[in-house]
């Protein structure tokens, strides 16, 4: 089968490899009808994951069609469509019995990091049970591709970790594809001001269309103020962290209210400085999460009662055979006004 | 009457000055009974807190009898005994109608900072309603001087945004008055295992007779190991700050397990290292709070019905007219074996 392979910093492929066999009794293998890419495999590619060694095919994000399962599973059958979660979950230890999904004990994020991936014709799934989900009928399948993992971690690294509420003031920083995730699924909570914030002109006339009620270019400066402005002088209820680096962290010490949160969902390679001389007494809270996925089935219900449009985050599609040039788009997302991209496999 | 003022960084004196008169309709005069000195105290002595200026009386903490009211004052009346918080609350502001009566507008922490405080023969308390706390017919009066700071910082800031719960884990790292009294409060909740971290043998031992499962020296290094080896290696479900300073912090990062919460209670002078490279994907809250004191009328029923015991924290005793001697005897706790000490008006 044709795969995208990781072959160290800076280099990748498009090769011929062996398609997958189940493993283990929980093991489905599943054919990718639709995948994409992730700000998380461009990390990879930059030698970011130690995790993941060269020859490893990437990609932990997909719809598919299950080709054979092992005699351990029980909730999927060859010919089920399925959606891929991102995280992997036994269900049984004691991380995932607590929904901790992104701890689980043999699972985890292991798709396209620590076992092959998804951007391929065919993927090895364990704990199929518990880390694919049924697609229901009458679903577009392309839309769930961005339930594998965007969706989810913007709604529950942001949004839920934000307490995000009736009422309340959100400022993301970062307009990018999970920025704009956390906006989309911010909405279902009913916040009164959704300020974003970015140095792309265009992403932010983006998040104006996908409802941001303010959209802030943070290469003018004095982004502090200008939410200050717009918050009666005592910042937001949640910020939500969208970059992953120390400066939009602190930025988001900057901006959270006496009483607020600050949500990273950022992936950060580095510290950052926590003002606590300031902070220690503002009763805030600060939260992390690698995205545990325990909401994809309410998120599924979202889309089938049309309260959220998956899609409006997809904006290239490519074949899998030109996966290399869909890297290339991505990777340069602003130059291309790429969100997302969907490979059919 | 007597009272203790600042005289600016590094000096203070025991002077007279004009008993107090109401101002407002607000207001109550109390007669102090006893009084005590909070590390904060310490810290303004220090030049550290910038709002607190020279010819201030100091002093957040005490117990006393309600010696006149003014007009708009319903729920006290002179002879009245009376708690006094170290918060003083308006009750009808936006923050104090959610229950953050530390960030009261026209209130807050500043008896003893802003306005003049308790280490004195009176002292004026404003919205004397929201302020006060009835005390109960056969009380112990002394032990309830405890409740005006110490307890329900170390309980709010603590266990209660520790999440501290039945059967967890938790580390508190310092183990002075503050950290005893999280220990204290933290029983409530029958956690598993509370570890007590310190440099000082003496208060280790104080905090073993106090209920800690684990006291652990840190002078002797490799803190972090002793913890993970007494917590099947994860590390622990709560880390309680109460130091306040950039290393102390840090090591909570370091000991917190995946889905943990470090609650912050020091008073942080400067900022810390947040290591977000490793913290990101770890499912982690961190908190921060100035005590709200919501939780006093309830631990008052702790100690009413003997669930807790106060007094346990108070080692020495000094008068009014020796309270030099007791800055002494508190500056120097550990030379001193000294926990707090009561100063009786």
């Amino acid at each position: 089968m044709k795969a995208l392979v990781y072959k160290g910093p800076g280099a990748m492929a498009l090769e011929d490899r062996p398609k997958p066999q189940v493993q283990a009794p929980g093991d489905a293998v599943v054919r990718i009808v639709k995948t994409t890419i992730c700000g998380t495999d461009l990390h990879i590619l930059k030698g970011d994951v130690a995790t993941c060694a060269p020859g490893r095919i990437l990609g932990h994000e997909g719809v598919g069609i299950v080709e054979c399962v092992g005699g351990g599973v029980t909730a999927f059958k060859p010919g089920d469509r399925a959606l891929i979660s991102c995280i992997t979950a036994c269900g049984k230890c004691d991380y995932c019995r607590r929904g901790m999904y992104s701890h689980c004990k043999t699972g985890g994020w292991i798709l396209g990091n620590q076992i092959d991936g998804t951007q391929a014709e065919y993927v090895r799934i364990p704990h199929a049970d518990t880390s694919l989900y049924p697609i229901p009928d009458g679903a577009d399948q392309e839309a769930l591709v961005m339930l594998s993992d965007i969706l989810p971690t913007g709604f529950e690294c942001g949004v839920l970790n934000g307490r995000v509420s009736p009422g309340s003031t959100v400022a993301i920083v970062g307009s990018g594809p999970i920025g704009l995730a956390a906006l989309l699924t911010a909405q279902f909570y009913s916040p009164a001001e959704l300020i974003m914030i970015d140095l792309d002109d265009n992403r932010l006339e983006v998040a104006k269309r996908f409802g941001a009620t303010h959209a802030i270019n943070g290469a003018g400066g004095d982004v502090v103020s200008k939410v200050m402005a717009l918050t009666g002088g005592v910042g937001v209820d949640t910020a939500i962290e969208a970059v992953g680096v120390p400066a939009t962290f602190v930025l988001c010490e900057d901006l959270v209210a006496p009483g607020g949160v600050i949500a990273n969902v950022g992936v950060h390679g580095v510290k950052a400085d926590l003002h606590l001389e300031r902070l220690w007494s503002q009763n805030i809270t600060i939260t992390t999460r690698l995205v545990d996925t325990v909401t994809t089935p309410m998120l599924l219900k979202t889309v089938q009662s049309e309260k959220l449009d998956p899609k409006r985050l997809i904006t290239h599609h490519f074949r899998l055979d030109q996966i290399m040039d869909a890297y290339d788009t991505f990777a340069h997302a602003a130059d291309n006004r790429a969100l997302k991209v969907i490979i059919e496999a």
